[in-house]
């Protein structure tokens, strides 16, 4: 098991000099510091936020939460719900309870790489599902039912990381009325699904059955140093992820998790949202058009509807981790693409990120890239 | 697998009339709300503090850690530290590093209960190896490690959760020497081990050898809430530890951290420690001193030098999980002991915690736990 190549390059993208699109960063400038600051003074005050809590999480919280799946189309109740450390701690913890060492996870290609770390690390078999521009292929998903018999499926399946590409309603409800034919468990999971910057609304994958879990995140609409997500999961399978964890943290931060609960009470979140999307379309745009005078005639790219990512597969023989020893030289960074395939990896494709960066940066950073494309080992590597 | 009984306790004591003995929770009037509140103020005001953050943690916060530990006896720097999200993480991280689902995980007996859950969900065999008055004994620990052959293991040395006992240094220069002869890591919890109320300090079992992992906490020196605690490994077992952190939650709460790192640079710890001890040797005392006339003749308990717990084991055929239906409907709570056995239970024991509330609350629930005692129906269950 080799470290995250994202978290490698977080440490070499932190040079001030580079313009990153690599990390998946929300933009600090964005932040609502105002509605934090007051929600941390309030929460700071009361010394019962610093005592231990209850491991399913903070009512208030699990309530205002429920209440916005439930406006979002998902009825939900504070019972249905597990405050996590992150949405990253929801998927560990479902994988923790449903997946024994040998058991088949089923993902999209390319998906997200902590995403694979963390089925390896349980020890699962990875199973890539075809996909193509609208995500994972229903038909394809029921062959993999049948031959592999995964215990789970894996998708992003609104605006995904890493291809920002978002799966049609039609395929949802294709792929959970499978789910339920086969007995398959399948997680949703969903930090991007309110970034939307065009086109219209769709209804997360979980309202289409009872066997999708639904993995929730406050990181990319509130502030992810807070470590905040949620696992949405019926009464059937919640107590074992309780107890399980109960093994991981105990409970999360009940000070975090206090000011989340001030935090979205006081404020108009939706509103906050709407100022995102707004910056975020332009920077999105503003990649968009960049990018024909970057790359390289042949190159194709995704054009997503939301989120914070563009996926992009170079014409020809190129390795991308060549490419980004070359793109740092000229101080610019993305992530190759080759870590979000379970298996045959597709060397030639990277990872764009365009929220982190305003759109003189994003010109800029985009400026470089070419610059590094067009450089002569660069020219070697292809 | 069931949840664990005390958190389950932990909702049935709640009820504002029960004064519990349950839950190994620290005095919330003792929390230094002050200094948390101005480290929140000042954290809460730096938009870096809402990002994601490095996966090894804040580098003041391992600095100050680090230097705490040194003069504590454990030469340390900031790169033998990852910060978790508890030192509950911390266990569950060096379990999925080293244990293999049928490897076994050596214990003392009794042993922290949230350990033994963490073991079986990763699918070890735990053995207990006989413990007496003074913890763990190492001649029968050189007997299992030949006998059973284990990955791991686990011990909290000081004041130990449940049994109140501290293994004295020779010891643990013993367990040290054994392991490096084995080939075996050992794991010592120390939560509590800067709460000491009489006696001379003990050297950290990790100052005996390379071989010992060592989980620190600032729950119970500082506030639980915020859920910070730290792994110090060696350098060939941190990289496999901080994959394990990757996928577990990415990183601990970017604020929690923050503010940690500004409390503990502003604050003089050791005077804060030192007021806990003053008022948790006095409640100590109070419940120690009211034992005799609470428990029937014949009842053993152990004599905590620091911590948290008393010990007690009643004479007779009791079972006190029948006994603690009668106590909590006189109002007063502990924790049954028998789910702090990897095997064999001993249903006559149980856990006092004697941190939680102040003197006269003591004396009162002492005089509840008398009265359950003898009322009839424990007299029956007797």
């Amino acid at each position: 098991m080799k470290s995250s190549p994202v978290r490698d390059l977080l440490a070499l993208t932190q040079r001030p000099e580079v313009i990153s699109f690599a990390g998946g960063l929300p933009a600090p400038e964005l932040f609502d510091v105002d509605g934090w600051r007051d929600a941390f003074a309030k929460s700071a005050d009361d010394r019962r936020n610093l005592q231990y809590g209850t491991t399913e999480g903070n009512p208030v919280l699990r309530g205002v939460i429920a209440e916005r799946m439930t406006r979002r189309g998902v009825p939900t109740t504070e019972d249905d719900l597990l405050v996590t450390t992150g949405s990253q701690q929801a998927l560990t913890l479902v994988t923790t309870t449903l997946v024994e060492p040998g058991d088949v996870v089923a993902v999209e290609e390319p998906t997200y790489l902590a995403a694979l770390q963390c089925f390896q690390l349980a020890g699962a078999r990875v199973v890539p599902v075809a996909s193509d521009e609208h995500g994972m292929v229903p038909s394809a998903l029921a062959e993999v039912l049948v031959a592999d018999r995964p215990t789970l499926v894996y998708l992003v399946p609104t605006f995904a990381n890493p291809s920002g590409r978002t799966l049609p309603a039609a395929r949802r409800q294709e792929i959970a009325a499978l789910a339920e034919r086969h007995d398959v468990w399948v997680v949703e999971d969903d930090p991007y699904g309110e970034l939307r910057y065009r086109g219209e609304w769709v209804p997360p994958l979980t309202s289409y059955g009872e066997r999708v879990l639904y993995l929730g995140s406050l990181s990319k609409i509130g502030a992810p140093g807070l470590r905040l997500g949620w696992l949405r999961a019926p009464r059937s399978l919640m107590s074992a992820a309780v107890i399980a964890k109960q093994a991981a943290d105990l409970h999360t931060s009940t000070i975090d998790q206090a000011a989340a609960a001030v935090y979205l009470t006081n404020t108009d979140l939706d509103t906050h949202v709407a100022g995102l999307c707004a910056a975020y379309r332009e920077r999105r745009d503003t990649m968009i058009a960049a990018l024909p005078d970057t790359v390289p005639a042949g190159t194709a790219w995704t054009d997503p509807d939301g989120g914070m990512f563009v996926w992009v597969r170079l014409p020809g023989a190129v390795d991308t981790t060549d490419l980004l020893r070359q793109a740092l030289a000229h101080n610019v960074a993305f992530v190759p693409g080759a870590p979000f395939f379970a298996t045959n990896p597709d060397p030639a494709t990277l990872r764009l990120s365009f929220t982190t960066n305003p759109p003189e940066d994003i010109i800029e950073g985009m400026r470089r890239l070419a610059a590094a494309l067009t450089s002569p080992s660069a020219a070697g590597a292809r």
